[in-house]
């Protein structure tokens, strides 16, 4: 039941339509009307320039192209995650103009490019293999509508990178940091900055590591405050709070 | 926003006293209105005799007695579980009706007694260490009004009483099996009855038992279709889902 | 030892061909006869229209359809699930009226449709991943012999679809919810309707969701009463145990 | 090595009174001087108003009533967190000014209130049982010089007390979640609002919520995005970081 | 139904009293019967001399006396586990002759003394304080009829006492081995004799000892082969199986 | 150092060729003699008709087929588990008389026939997708000279077997339980009979079984004494804890 | 069997008062000979001046003061680890010169001061809660000859103190990492210096700290190349093996 | 910023061309200069003649490829870790004298061959099954230059070769021991030897092996002192560890 579908029914009840007792019938029939999440959405949109992101893993082929036309159709922009090649080239068959960010396994369909503000939001990872859940996070938030800057690699045989970057990294309104292991790396950073952490820990190590449980048990566990996580791999989600976080207005 | 607001609104839109823009903006205003939760709640309380039922750990003596105090003068029933003697005694000081049931650790407050089918639930626990939670699902089903059979101490050393009242057990509309340790009994019975078998594991039992999770897990996994599990200890959640299913009309 | 033995050694007893000491012997040595057995597989299969279903996970294609070929034989409705197109051809070659239904993984083989009452079960699931398990709990729930209502992909993009239905659903006499993730939809359904809701984990999900834990733990602990919990990926024991309150008289 | 001492060191450099190699070894002999980090406390101190936070729990009381001398000699604000009555009486006894909440267990010596901005920072919690988590966030927020929105208590039994605020939650900058058993309010608020949203899983619970991870883990996998999680009870940590984002310029 | 009332049901089918029919249908609704329990327990007393063992853990003192004085009218030899002072002070109170083993917490009563065969069982344990598990398995063979080996303290820096004793440790017809911390013990003894060893995991140790999971865990995985494990701290589980070997006729 | 190299050096003394001072450097420099090991190794042999059993898996190809060269040599038996038909075939090619097992993943070369005593080993699984367990179990203690007593899927659906075949089961001297899922089986089984139950956990199953662990946990912390445990799917070590108990003397 | 006796027993072959079979069948009698474990005693004496270490938890005051009496008369230095102030007082009653070290909870009593190199081993902690594992290790480490460079409180509001002592760091020979919470510390030590370092993850932290298995993991997956790690607050044992290493000549 | 950087700033100061003021920010700016790690990295190379190790688990063959390019160019050792075939060859493409090993999966690029001390690593593994990992720290130690005594197999089958071998074992500077399943030898050795012992828990096993958990927990806890742990299948942590003790001077 949707705002025009209620102004309807009230002015159906000020002209008489409908007695107040039937209208009170159906509006109590739905109790949880889709104003609200209408609206939302609407906001959603204006400011990510996407309604509703589409989460490709566990579907099929089929469905992702289905679903990239059905969206395509109502001109939204349309991006999906932990997407394959073969989703992709599924999709551009109906839509030429898509893109394919193989890296960060990413999807895009944007028609109209989301506000961008000026300030910016930085992607910390710890090492190489940590990339393709940098790269989502960084895609991610790109898409949405923020400049980033990647300082990658910054574990120990490059945390000399990051200090050089310090006062770059310290100038961004948000942190995203990314790292396997024992992902020290965001306690580390956040206890070198004074701004939002948004740790990622990362499947990536082996043994101990549990597909990332260590990462995420030691970023969890972080004494350096202001440093909040976010699943395992979840690079898309950490670019989306960064992207929330950067645009506060 | 209740009921009768809705209703005022709609009679102000309808006499003019509000414009249908305003009455619209209000709505918006509240998307979820608790329209369906009162009734709900209605419903629940037609039914069960109880609105609500106060879990009662975490809060205190003074919390307890408060919220018995504020929904006793709602006239509802009330019932509180997991409570101690000292919350109990706090509770009759205000009112004396109130009754304990040591064992299930239960509160109640009953001033209207809710209906009560002729079908029987069954309620069957392995071990006398297993009683406190049996108790709590034995006493909950009683009070939101079923008729329970209790058969206790069946296990190893017992399960005989068990088989002797199988044909009492098969006349229930559901069972309840209560076990620590490896939870087997719920097996055993899901694979004796053509009932719905809601298994509670407990704690009891040490070492590998970690806390109950080694039966819960067995339940979870039983061969015997039809056994469906709530959590450790979870008496009161048993005897409210059996309830449910006993009150299917 | 079937009822036609025992009756036929109590007529030897009457008539003298068997004294009561060798008749008591071999009682005794049979305290497990499997008369108690054969009445519950008879009454199962009165009210389910199967006497048995086949976990086909773990055979050999061989084993599958040998057990189809003895079942069938005895003019029986057979059903196997978690079953492999590859399962389904070999008993299509010997049986051709068995059906499969590819995303429920289910192969029927329905002699005599089962007596479906006119109550419903509501089937509702998060997202389009968690379709196979909800289609094999509805598939089950619907060879059983019920009407199933299905309301997919209601997670957060679509939760409107569930409002939109909520009358529809608290028509039903149960309701299996089906999620992945963070598994919240069982709390937020049990919380709207008052009806048995079982909740079907599944493993849909990465990194913290540990193959459907998190989702699990969380129907386990959810603060809306009445939900129990099956384990993860189970669509076939929530249909079977939704089947059985649907036809409870 | 401070900056007071390196300048001089320079000093010495232009004048002679040191050759360049022995104030390079000098220099060597400190890779990391403290100069960076006195800046970040510097920095901190100004924004937040306190130069360090001390976590009490395992220290002694003595050790904290000591932390907190030597501190407020600085001149400095100090805040001791998961502090028990006595440590406090301790610390009023050296300084009455002190100031203890209780519910809180935080320990508060301000002198200087911090710069406040208007926006305000949400803290929703799902029962009575997280008060003291929510309440450990809502005051460290409110030191840290942020005004607050409280919604306690909108769980299951209360939700329509989170419905009834939506409007004002909505104009939030940021919101923290406080939730135990599965944590499912995080999920609910992250998918009505469009800000950033810090969830703090409790150990409230029994069972398998084993000490908070149910929630935390549903939390971790919410298909709700925006959503950042921070430890079990960590009320302070979310505060921190719930202060961070409101106070971005 | 006991042999006594088959026998009379039979009786009753031979002289007339009862119709096969009536007979049958009797003997159907008892499925299960209760004959062949009796056996066993009869048998299990000839050759342990306990009907049945009361693990007292979780019951009140009330409860284990109450247990003690009905099983103890029966005439038979009563043994109850994880038994406290206080039950044994109440227990002895009806029963004077009631013996207490406080290390190994059990309650004995014990009027005729079990078949003790020749062969002995050799129980050893790897530390001090392990004693208590260790003890309880050594009374629980030695109630059941059994001579036992002690070797304790055998671990590490006392592993020459069970170099000293091994042709004596060969002589015994089965193993008990009872460690806590890694649990070593158990595939070093596992690999030097050629008899069954029983493993018994204990809670001793810390951190990453788990409550026994350590030792449990490596004794599960133990490359000496004919070991098989117990619960953790199970010594009375570890004591009667190694009765029953030792009592293989 | 060997018997026969002592025996050398004791002469040496004996005969002056070597002074008391030097025998006794050797005899400190190797104070773990290969004698135990060696007479232990024999007794194995004389008893089980194999020196030592090759485990397979994560061995290559080539090594497996070395170790079976160079233990037939010696002519000894030689028996190798958890191995693939391509070792089969590479073993063959240099022992054709090698035989495989295909279900059990057995490779055995028997040149003399171990002594079999008359009593059994009864064997027991509970579905159709525990043979491969269940048949390690079986062929090994078959290989270790034993007779076998197979009762395969005797779970819910097939337990009428295993009770037609309780006499049969009670005869023989030790009995092992195999069971994936809930493993209630390995319980019931030690309720009924008065034998010891070795159980073995398989990893049949899905969702909460986590790989066995549900059986596992089930199985250790069963009620019924006289239960112990090997690792998860170790159908081998079963066997041979069984052949261990069968030939007890 | 002791080096004195086989003296003996090759002197009495060699006289000809034993014959080679009987020295032979005794030798064979014993194949662990305690030889070499009393060599092993005898060096780890003179090395650390300590034979064996008394691990007190679990013990009673009366078996701790027992074996304190009988190792003291044998003139050896003795030491006992996770005491009580109980347990000192009765170690105290009877070895007067016994001393206690209240935080590091070690009974100490030394009668010969073991030899002392100069190098030095680092102990360093994160924060003043991680204190009594790091005197355990520091008291341990000093009893047993070495010296001890104590970094208390160096994360991260301390870390500079760290840093001001990276030169004198780099100068021990080993260093000993003890830190909770997420663990961080040992990673960026590990990353600094070119020194075996040693981790002990501390059970300080709450929530997902899970008693120490958060620093546990991170140390374990360590990207800092050389970091090896010791059991959860294990002080003692990194003590022990830094001596070790710091004693290597 | 290195250190010719700032000795030119420093330059700069004396003779004029930079102010005092400007200096001190320039160095504010880089709180973090990498002065400390250029000398950490040259004293790494100098004594191990490698300056960084490549973890190549998870990087692309081009990017493994392109990373020893740039290394090979400094004209610096390079060697790479959990490498494959394929990445050898395309390395071997650019760098002819590149060496693999492919049992311990390390890529070797060695142009100068380090120092290596007299003194020995003792390098002991389990099982036939071990050796990859085993030799992953044996070729890891001998290309940081050091000796290596191989003593592989030592397990059940095989532990006479470690005891023939304890003089040699003895006589090393530190050992390593690298086991599976219940990670016994890890305790054999340490209490058999006076030396540093690395262990190294590999997840050969299965079942309650869980991948190597359990001889991870058994090592951590293992009662013989001197025992340090690195991550599962870490045998390049144990090989870089033990040639930092062997090579300490």
């Amino acid at each position: 039941m949707n705002a025009k579908e209620i102004e309807k029914l009230l002015g159906d009840v000020k002209n008489g339509g409908t007695t107040v007792d039937d209208a009170l019938l159906i509006l109590k029939n739905f109790p949880y009307t889709d104003l609200g999440f209408a609206r939302i959405d609407h906001h959603r949109e204006m400011r990510t320039g996407y309604p509703e992101i589409i989460y490709c893993a566990g579907k099929s082929v089929e469905q992702v192209r289905e679903i990239f036309r059905v969206m395509a159709e109502k001109e939204s922009n349309v991006m999906g995650t932990r997407a394959t090649e073969e989703m992709y080239e599924s999709v551009k068959s109906i839509s030429p103009e898509a893109v394919f960010y193989p890296m960060a396994r990413i999807i895009s369909l944007q028609k109209k490019k989301p506000l961008t503000p000026e300030t910016r939001i930085a992607i910390i990872s710890a090492g190489t293999s940590d990339m393709p859940v940098a790269e989502e996070a960084a895609i991610t938030a790109e898409l949405l509508g923020n400049n980033v800057l990647r300082i990658y690699d910054a574990g120990v045989a490059g945390i000399h990178r990051l200090v050089d970057k310090l006062p770059e990294i310290r100038n961004c309104r948000v942190i995203v940091v990314i790292a396997g292991m024992e992902g020290a790396l965001a306690s580390v950073v956040g206890g070198l900055v004074d701004k939002p952490v948004i740790a990622v820990p990362t499947s990536v190590g082996y043994g101990a590591n549990f597909g990332g449980i260590s990462a995420l048990l030691a970023m969890l566990t972080s004494c350096s405050t202001g440093v909040t996580v976010v699943n395992i791999d979840n690079g898309f989600g950490a670019g989306f709070a960064a992207s929330m976080i950067n645009k506060i207005v």
